[in-house]
């Protein structure tokens, strides 16, 4: 384990805004509060062995702490509902082009972490998330909401239509 | 809104050679033709707010407007079949090989714009589009055809098959 | 059909692990190992037409060879379950961290080929593979098992769930 030096931070900083952005996501523009943050994911990562999010208190057991690796499961939602992520290190596009503020994210995660959803053998009226397609692309995702961008084309969200 | 200088119009083409590449996608390898496209783009954007195909008349509402957003939604079947997008501002990877030759592409769209589709609740039977997978990274999308090449592991077309 | 030089085989090579990395995927580490096969991958490009794997012997018949055009249809299986392709052209997380070595990979093309599957009409209980869930964007993809990233926003396999 490499001590988390600023050198370290920075590396890695720079490595985590390029993925993001090919990702289709946005990372909060003010860099140094990101260097906080990713100061504490390298010291999950020593300390668990995972990048457990750095606003939330892991168990250390990364099967009961998967939902909380970064990005959490809950960062989609949120950017979609708040505008940010729980640590509001994420933020979406409307966040970076200042017209949207980012307020404080209320905790979406359920005491004690999710129950493992069952699939259900009854078919597809059963499925636990809508599919979405990109008319663009036609590239299909399970969510709650679309995303705020295509991953693969880069259509916008209302380019999307409910699918399954 | 900047002014469309020379310049911008050169940094939003290099830009969308690059993003248009990453997807397994390609621009029509006549440089100066795509600059004028991308002026048309950019002039569209500053004139509704998003950046509405260049050689089609666009009506100012976004939400009627959306299918004709570049790329638009029938630019991956003009591919298919013509070899190029209604503008010929995308080609296929045979027009870029020189192997295949762009002519005038007929309109796809259906005059004044498509109806929405509605998601029938009757299952995985009444799919408006089939599934297809790529068969060597288990990539899938809802598209009349596959995909030129997969957006996640660059094979080709005849790599996919169908899946639902 | 370019001579197959040194620097043709370096070049190739580099624009071959960039476009790896970038899937989510890695080329085994021993670099000399991989520009024998990339030789081979370029010699089979000019004697077929495409990029049969240089391991195994090619009919010749696009059509027949599909599954073994590199990466082969077998590579993610192969690299679930041995941590390395066929050739070992390909290998997992896990051997690129010296946390497993490569072993010889046992034949899971079926003699003479794979039968092209049919669709059933039956519905969505027919599936011939299971769809897995990225939970934290959404990813679709149709696999024996999950990638060992999604391949959209680089999330480990074990933050994937079963969705059909």
């Amino acid at each position: 384990m490499p001590e988390i030096t600023d050198d370290l931070i920075e590396t890695e900083q720079k490595r985590l805004e390029a993925e993001t952005e090919a990702g289709g996501y946005h990372l909060n523009p003010d860099r140094e509060f990101v260097a906080t943050l990713v100061r504490g994911l390298l010291e999950n990562e020593g300390r668990y062995g995972y990048r457990a999010c750095p606003c939330r208190l892991a168990s250390g057991d990364r099967e009961r702490d998967l939902d909380i690796i970064c990005p959490c499961d809950y960062r989609d939602p949120d950017l979609t509902e708040h505008g940010a992520c729980y640590c509001a290190l994420y933020v979406s596009g409307a966040v970076v082009a200042g017209e949207r503020t980012v307020r404080p994210v209320p905790e979406r995660r359920p005491p004690g972490g999710p129950e493992r959803r069952e699939i259900s053998s009854s078919g597809i009226g059963a499925l636990p998330l809508p599919v979405w397609r990109c008319r663009v692309c036609g590239y299909l995702c399970a969510r709650e909401q679309p995303p705020e961008v295509c991953p693969v084309c880069r259509a916008a969200k209302d380019r999307f239509e409910r699918f399954i």
